[in-house]
This record gives structure tokens, sequence and C-alpha cells, in this order.
């Protein structure tokens, strides 16, 4: 499988971390997101994958697969190894539901082209896309924190001990909210969690500092 | 079960299509999402889902399900009726990538909230807001309408000839483009499409409409 991704994207860094935790080998396809406007919204790049958006999973059969979150999904019902999912349904669509309260709630309103729009559409400062960020950020940790607090489930991970998709979607997202200076001690669980996934080689690995584009 | 939403809300609006595809029954519980600043945000409703969105969905045995998309996957894996996915794991994955590209790329940029925050934080007017609506519907649209002209599978509806979570996911976001007077004849099987769907009892009992607090 090859994998079109970049450093920073954390959709790309979810599907990182599945492969990873699966034990699956890819190549890396990097696709410069920043550099003379974006390469993926080159008609090279749109030709895989429409949407202009990172990242893409090349099957062995040749066929793309889009969308991160389909994508784990994919490698979960396709790949043996370690599991990302829990057994029965209602704990799934928990899982589930947490990490489509940071795919769906946080990370789009926070990803690279709407930042874009936000600057030169809205002319938004630099200080007013800060406090965007933040504020989208915080709002959705301070639910998913609540809701992680009052579950039996929450173990070292979002759902018991071992880690699966909710934390998946959860690494990416608090790395950025670093990057963008969130202040994250109101949301001990969270950093707790992310802390417990640190300390797993299939995590570390997938980090955007430690990819092949990294700069 | 009992479904927490509003009849405008697009993801609530997924659910009841999916509901009534599977032939299921429900009891509705209506959040008022405008009225008194929004009933989604006072204590009652947030101790059920922290987060403040509809829908949730409560199950006989009392717990609550949060994510639209997260509650859709426990409807399909749950109960038998109509299938929402296909049966391999490749077709499924490129099915939740057309469902995903709505409900992650589109529908959360053009939520009530951020439109909100628009108005409020950034002091967007009620041009700019249609705009901003129009650019992340125009721009999702095209990719979609690009992919499914492509894509082999694409029949009466986005996969096949029967309706699916992709359609379920369609559906909805449709009505509100429609609402926000984005211009569709550039996408002609999305129209296609949505006008197979609309033909079908659960997809109109679904409709905004259609539902006891449409006013």
């Amino acid at each position: 499988m090859k994998l079109f991704g970049y450093w920073r994207s954390s959709a790309a860094y979810r599907v990182r971390i599945a492969m990873n935790l699966k034990g699956l080998s890819y190549e890396d396809n990097f696709v410069h997101l920043v550099k003379d406007g974006g390469e993926q919204l080159k008609e090279a790049y749109k030709a895989i994958n429409p949407q202009g958006l990172v990242p893409s999973l090349e099957l062995d059969n040749g066929d793309y697969l889009t969308q991160s979150v389909a994508i784990l999904e994919y490698l979960e019902e396709t790949f043996g190894g370690h599991k990302l999912l829990p057994e029965t349904s209602q704990d799934r669509a928990y899982v589930r539901s947490l990490a489509l309260s940071v795919a769906c709630e946080i990370h789009p309103l926070n990803n690279l082209r709407v930042l874009k729009y936000l600057s030169n559409d809205l002319k938004a400062s630099d200080e007013e896309k800060s406090i965007w960020y933040r504020h989208w950020v915080t709002e959705g940790f301070a639910a998913l924190e609540e809701t992680l607090e009052k579950n039996d489930h929450t173990g070292k991970f979002c759902f018991g001990d071992e880690p699966g998709l909710a934390d998946i979607c959860l690494v990416p997202q608090v790395y950025n909210a670093r990057r963008f200076n969130v202040d994250l001690t109101p949301y001990p669980t969270i950093v707790s969690i992310d802390q417990n996934c640190q300390a797993i080689e299939a995590f570390n690995k997938a980090a955007p500092e430690q990819q092949g584009d990294a700069v």
C-alpha cells in the first residue's frame, strides 16, 4: 500500500498510527500541502482525490481510498492484528462517537484550507485566526474531557487499556493543539491518554517529526 | 428508542432517514436549537450530550449514543432490514468516504454554531456568511460530483440502485444547499440521486417539514 500524506496533516497522522498499530508496512508518497500553493490542489493529485485533501491510500490493486476515517474502518475490517474497535455494537458506537467528535467537530474547522479562507476571504488577522483555532479545540476538548471523565470505560486510553480508533483521532488533535498553544491544563484525562499513547512505538513512529518530509 | 433532534438539523435528518429505511420506530424528543439561545446548550441536554449537539439516540437500555455517523454505523450493525453499506470492505470504504466527504468536509463548516461565530466573533455580514456557506458546499459538491461521475458503481443512488449511507448524508446536505440558494446545476449526478431519494417514503418521511417541530 502507498500512503499519500503530509507530515503535519493530522488526518494522515491518524492513518499512519493505525498502520503501525496493525503492523502494516506502506510506502510514503509525500504531498506538500504548502509549497507552490499546495501539491494537493494540482491536477496530478486531484486525479487521485478530487477533494484535494490528504490522505489517500493506494491499495495493492491500484485503487485509491480517501477520507481518513473510512480508511481506518477499512484497515480494521481487512487486517488482523491490533483491534481498533471494541466487541459490542454499543461500545463500537461509543468509540466511533469519540473519534468523530474530533474528526467532525474540531479538525474540519481548523484545517489549512479553512485558515486560508479566514485570512484571504474574511481578512481575519493572525490573532483572530488563533482565537478561532483555539475556540473550536477548547470547545471540543471540554466536551470530550467531560465525556471521558464520566464514562466507566475510560482507562489508560479512551476505551480501556488498549489504544484504538478514538485515540488514533485524539493524538493528532492534541499535537495540533500544542502547536497552536492551546492551554491543555483543563483536560487532564486527554493529556494523560495522549501521554500513554506517546509511550507506544506505533504512535511515536507516526509523529509528524518522524516523517521523511518533515522540515 | 428515542431520537433527540431538531427538524432542520441535517445530522438528525440523517438518522431519521436510516431509522425509516430500516423500518425502526422511535419516539421524538425535540431539542429547539434556536429558541432562548438553544435548548441544546442548556444543562438538561448537555447531561445527555456534553457536546451540545443533536442528534442523540436514547437506546432502550437508557444509554445514549451521539454523533450521527456513529449512530448510523450502530443501526447498521445492530438491525437487519435495508442494508446501508455494501458487502466488500473496499466498497464499504468507498461509500463511507462519500458519506464523510459530506459529514467531515461540508457540514461541520456550515452548521449553526459556526455561522453564529462568524457573525458574533468575526463580525461577518450576512452576505459574507452566505458566501462562506456556498463556498464549502460548492467545493465539496464539485469534488463529490466528479467522484460520482467517474465511478462505475454510481447508479440511481451513490452506490448502485439501492440507497445507503452516502445517500443518507447527501440528501440533508442538498436540502441545506437549496435553503441557502446554492446553484445546483453544476451537479447533475447529485441532483438526480437526490430526486431518486425523494421518491422513497423513508426519505420523504424524514424531511424537515414532515417533523412535529417544524414551523
